[in-house]
């Protein structure tokens, strides 16, 4: 059978390794690569070359910084320092944010545990969360974590270390998103959503 | 709001133009791009910026051509050279060599037609096509293109003028995919494939 050029291969290869994205799609990407107007590729492989250098994760929170921007969170005497909210990416730190809600610290942890793909505890740099609980005196750790199997093994077990150290934890609610009808909603949620249901 | 930093967004642009791809992807790309391994950002960039000159599309027929190798097909004795078949990508030359059922030549048209984003008959390049009926002595056209209203303007469009030319002039038949159930296909193609019942 005809097989795709190497050069081809090799980009797809490339590819394959994005999240959601398995073989048919990195095909249709790299397809689409090869009809892109040259400065538009160019231009590409030139910000994909260089963007770690420009932007870089905050030695302290872990947030996004820029070559001309510090951290937006650890240099900003607006932030209520007594609230840590512990994050698995940057990027759900701009999901917060959205919301308004919340004017505390961040924390963002390297990865959610997953002994099977060699994600200890060990890795997961407890001691700089517990530096930061002293040094800003913070009251209540917040965490803001995926729910999936990795997302609360990771919170249970932040939960049993971190309470140790007489501090406030809590993790964000589970039930029902808004606008969803009851007859839509997985027996799990909705198990969630009884057990926590609040005075109204 | 806080905003993402503007390399970022200057990546998500880039990557939006992805087929298929929307904002939520495209971030969700980027944010994956800058916990890559340094050396893995490297290699996809430098490949994005090479992949045109490595690989090109065939004078002749439209096919891939790499710097080592010339077109498969209009290189190739093996070919029946009175099938031209005619598709909007080489990407789809692969799928149907994939069946092994198709030993003529391929003739890749740019574009489908959509006059509506500026891509008239003119530029389909029917000249081209002609050119190739005289030359290799094509006695069948064989319309692969996709059953879209683009696909289905072009099928249309390329038979009234190649029937002109004393040619045979098929397209791919519709009907029911292999496996499918009839109580999940939908109507356009269950009328099609009644339509297009063979004696059995």
């Amino acid at each position: 059978m005809l097989q795709l050029p190497n050069e081809l291969l090799l980009l797809i290869s490339h590819l394959k390794k994005l999240p959601g994205v398995g073989s048919k799609t990195a095909e249709r990407f790299a397809f689409e690569f090869l009809s892109w107007p040259k400065e538009d590729l160019t231009a590409l492989g030139e910000t994909l070359k260089t963007i770690q250098e420009k932007i870089s994760p905050c030695p302290t929170c872990g947030c996004l910084t820029t070559e001309t921007h510090a951290c937006y969170f650890c240099n900003n005497s607006q932030r209520d320092t007594t609230q840590l909210c512990i994050l698995s990416s940057p990027r759900d730190a701009y999901a917060i944010e959205g919301t308004r809600s919340y004017k505390g610290l961040y924390h963002v942890i390297d990865h959610l545990l997953s002994p099977l793909d060699g994600r200890h505890p060990a890795t997961l740099r407890l001691d700089k969360i517990e530096e930061r609980i002293v040094k800003c005196s913070i009251q209540e750790i917040i965490i803001a974590l995926d729910s999936t199997l990795e997302g609360d093994a990771t919170a249970l077990y932040l939960k049993n270390e971190l309470t140790k150290l007489n501090v406030k934890v809590s993790r964000l609610a589970f039930g029902l998103p808004l606008g969803s009808s009851l007859e839509y909603i997985d027996s799990g949620t909705l198990t969630r959503s009884l057990v926590g249901r609040q005075i109204f």
